[in-house]
């Protein structure tokens, strides 16, 4: 079926192609991972947007000798087939098959794991100067998005490269994307060197001007002679990059090989300097309906390749849209709610409020310092910020809710979507660290709902609150439940069940999970007491003394990492009382946990109700036979 | 004394003066600062540079209608004073003071908090939409250094603010310097327009250009025309800032009042762009001794103004140049290791190492972010990465030490120097939240020393380590101790004394307290075991079961915060392995702590050693005679 793929195993196979060839291999790699992404759900468009310059990239460097760092990595399909992972790459996104980010682990080609964005100048310089120090020879490429450029520790890295006398070879992917449309000065920028306009006229201008000059003398000539330099300088395209010590080259059009392997061989030459290469390319290329919509078709789930259709079934909605919805809807009734996101316009579900309340919403491009330390502004200046981010993304923003929104006290909303596992994206992007690392900040509210409905309740309720709230859900479809859903009160924890031979504490996306594990202990005559936290912080004491007096197993169980965490602070606050409780955490144990379903991983993580059922009915049995 | 600043109370007494008087107000502030700093310590070469252009900024603006706003804040002495605080100014960074930093709770004139660096424009920007959604007219300003202006976060917002149609004046105060020397393109970028060298040289020749074409027909008049415009564009000094949407006005003079009002006053007339307004000013201004070495004057102790000779008399070796020494000694035996500093190579005791190895040290500027994925390249080139870092600026890395450095098991160290208060900088600057967003990181080592040659053992020891390794120590002097140190063992803490009432296990700097503690206790006859745990993670679980095994109260010291900690940490050991211990943590209880002297804050805290002691003995009591 694939004629021209067939034939590739690794990056040497490329080298005695020739264009023509090239071209149908792209093809054939095109189809494969239309084939395998639709199957396994993945990285769609920006994987067809890079299938030419990943080709042209290992036919110029030798990989691994050569490095190549795939910045956010998500672009790295086409990298991972030509390198001796055709075969398995339809296990792509599975438990134990292919990560769809870079990783070491799977092959010496895959030099730096990514996941984030914006930090493989950081790691290509880092890796240029240990060649140096050690007199080695090899180049060091970077392929990052214009997205990617615009984070801070890419812009970091840029200011701190030409200080550093070492080569890298930075590939500028631009397709005017981050995964929504880009946005920004640099962005805009891109947007004036792709098209040309302003320095092709200039230049024609220019040189007309040159052209007419009567030599009126030796000085005037050796002025324009000099002048023609300047231009020269002026004129190259890239000037922002020139003045920060890059060798700018391009643009080049990201589709055309034969135009990459010269820009990319002559690249090669610098061997002080840093290069950077301004590449254009087309996000979904060669796939008609990713071209079109390329938001859409960024991360996908299983899809029907002839239209495009998602064979995903969906039986609800999704806290990411119950959230979208609800802030739209309390946006109509107080003109002071503002939303901020970074770049995730889409997929924090923040499109219903952006189409209603244009100049409300602020998309900051991939940026999450920015869009917290911007969101303490709007908060200082009156308004009520909502700050819609993945649990994962937050992490990068971390001294900026302490230091400019907690330590002042801000009432700045955090609505942390992607909390818990995440599944398919595996290791770099599960959320599992936000309650650890958020509940040790002064003045923050943390909350987690157990459904929808009170997804919705706790930002009306978030809303009305003074300082910094966060609220944390999972990915995927809201929950609901057959009984009434009873209001929020401030720090106020809620008893969903009573039994006496132990109580499950949860929070958030585990409460659902509590309540089966509770109808399945019960078939075996083991009757829990179920709470429902909600407010990780403050901890409703109240609740927790009464559950203390009740003298029987205390289990906690939530979706984060076990140090540090919810079930940690439930120790902490039965220590400071002096209460003395049996108390066992289920949280994850393992702080890297890797790509699948996030069924099979709950299992791995022994937090499946199999798992805690079991757990839970040895531990009473033991205690009740006072084996202990 | 002070002739000029007696009448000044409030920037509406300065609209009144004229710019002789103007210049004598600047003598006399400079004077009192130097007087005020010069007993209590601060920071002092950036408020003598900044001592004109503050009193610019509130003749032009009216504060605190207008807003200014203070990037990084240890430059706003000037504004302080002249903003109703000049009496109270003599308390500066005195426990219940005036702090160095602005502070909303100070004073009106203080709009937003700062202490971090790079917050500043994101922040303006914030409340620059506040301000414009709401309909109101006003300036919002933002001082930022050029150094500050190199941090993600300000580069960030700097990319984000020409999107955002709206007016916020933006101040570089370009003094070539963060603390240190300034490194980065950006930095060489400033330089070239500071000096003007190539822009004016331009200018000079195209004019010349210019005026010898002859009229030799409309078109050719026309283009040279236009072209001009293109000059005018061109040759406007700060392109860079002009192609991300910026009006740039300068470089002008940090020292001339006339000039700044009047570009200031000119800078309000742009109400949807962003202006910058390049200021060049001279740290450490008017003090010939801090002008000469503005890096040692940018913060100090109490000093002889006559002679700028520190009075802080110090009987031993900080942590920081133990540190220093030590480093620079292995660095001689491996030539794998290198070290990496976010512009603070004195304040790390970094600059030993940096003399003596020039090309293994790498100053990366403000850009912690950066640091650490950079650090992740070197360890990946096969080097041993050592980052010098504050572990108030750590925080800025939080995620690249989570995704760059743990998830992939990189052999980075860090070395987190004022670990624990700091005392006079407060609470923007205090390191106490390290424990727990470090310990919950997959695969790190993190480690803390209870003394000077500790810290040279564990660093010794760290090398030889695989995976990323943090070691926490303390601002100040290293303690000593009379009796042996015993070898570093991975994973293993040491038992300091024995005793049968009770246990304290502490963290590095809380080592020295508690065997103070224990020597209190043991005089009312009360016999403590102590346990130095050197290793926070991983836990001595050998130890633990031992210490557990007592069944007497067991105690845990920190220099962190409470939720979260160290002894939660022991908490959660105990609850996994079932064992039935009393015990309590001696933690902060506060996220934000005050400046002062750390051993005012200990006592507010409640862990000097009498509250302890207090502390312990009473629990003790109580347990022995059942009354719990």
């Amino acid at each position: 079926m694939y004629k021209f793929l067939e034939k590739i195993n690794n990056p040497e196979d490329l080298k005695n192609l020739n264009h023509d060839e090239l071209d149908y291999l792209s093809q054939d790699i095109r189809d494969y991972i239309i084939e395998v992404v639709s199957k396994n759900g993945g990285h769609l468009a920006s994987n067809l947007g890079v299938v030419e310059l990943t080709l042209a990239l290992h036919r110029v460097f030798n990989s691994p000798k050569d490095k190549i760092i795939w910045d956010v990595g998500h672009q790295s399909y086409v990298h991972k087939i030509i390198t001796d992972r055709k075969e398995s790459f339809k296990t792509l996104r599975t438990l134990g098959g292919i990560s769809g980010f870079p990783k070491a682990s799977e092959s010496p080609h895959d030099v730096f794991d990514t996941g984030h964005s914006s930090t493989s100048i950081s790691a290509a310089l880092g890796m240029a100067k240990a060649r140096d120090l050690k007199g080695e020879d090899y180049s060091i490429v970077a392929v990052i998005g214009d997205g990617s450029l615009g984070g801070g520790l890419a812009l970091e890295a840029l200011n701190n490269a030409a200080n550093l006398n070492t080569n890298i070879i930075l590939i500028l992917n631009d397709n005017e994307m981050s995964i929504s449309k880009n946005v920004g000065g640099l962005s805009t920028y891109l947007g004036r060197l792709r098209t040309g306009k302003i320095y092709f006229k200039f230049k024609r201008e220019m040189e007309f001007i040159f052209n007419k000059i009567p030599v009126v003398g030796k000085s005037l000539y050796k002025a324009a002679y000099k002048c023609r330099d300047w231009f020269k300088y002026l004129v190259v395209k890239g000037i922002m990059f020139e003045e920060l010590g890059f060798k700018y080259l391009g643009p080049i059009d990201g589709h055309n090989i034969k135009t990459m392997e010269r820009i990319l061989s002559n690249a090669k030459s610098y061997k002080k300097h840093p290069v950077l290469i301004h590449v254009v390319t087309k996000k979904g290329n060669g796939y008609r309906i990713a071209e079109d919509k390329p938001e859409k078709y960024h991360s996908v789930g299983p899809f029907l390749v002839e239209t495009g259709e998602s064979l995903t079934k969906s039986n609800g909605r999704s806290y990411s849209s119950v959230f979208g919805d609800k802030i739209a809807e309390l946006a109509k009734k107080d003109e002071k709610i503002v939303a901020i996101t970074a770049a995730m316009p889409e997929g924090t579900g923040l499109n219903k409020f952006a189409e209603e309340f244009k100049d409300r919403v602020f998309d900051v491009g991939i940026a999450e310092q920015h869009a917290v330390t911007f969101s303490a502004g709007l908060a200082k200046g009156g308004f009520k910020p909502i700050f819609a981010v993945y649990s994962t993304f937050l992490q990068r923003a971390y001294d900026q809710v302490l230091h400019d929104i907690c330590l002042q006290n801000l009432s700045v909303i955090f609505a942390i979507d992607r909390a818990g596992l995440v599944g398919q994206d595996g290791e770099t992007h599960q959320g599992i660290f936000d309650i650890s690392y958020l509940r040790s900040l002064p003045n923050i509210t943390l909350m987690s709902p157990k459904s929808g409905k009170e997804l919705e309740n706790m930002l009306e309720y978030a809303l009305k609150l003074e300082g910094p709230v966060a609220i944390r859900y999972p990915r995927g479809e809201a929950a609901e439940y057959s009984f009434e859903e009873k209001p929020v009160n401030y720090g106020k924890g809620e008893i969903l069940l009573n039994g006496d031979d132990g109580i499950i504490i949860a929070e958030g996306t585990m409460v659902k999970r509590a309540i089966q594990v509770c109808e399945a202990l019960n078939k075996q005559n083991i009757n829990m007491t179920l709470v429902n936290i909600r407010f990780i912080k403050p901890l409703d004491e109240h609740l927790l003394d009464e559950m203390a007096s009740k003298a029987i197993p205390i289990y906690t169980l939530e979706d984060n990492i076990f140090e540090g965490g919810f079930g940690s602070s439930i120790l902490e606050y039965y220590s400071s009382k002096e209460k003395d409780v049996a108390l066992k955490i289920f949280a994850h144990k393992n702080g890297i946990i890797t790509h699948g379903e996030t069924s099979e991983l709950m299992k791995l993580e022994k937090l499946d109700n199999d798992s805690i059922c079991e757990a839970i009915i040895s531990d009473i049995r033991v205690r009740k036979n006072g084996e202990r």
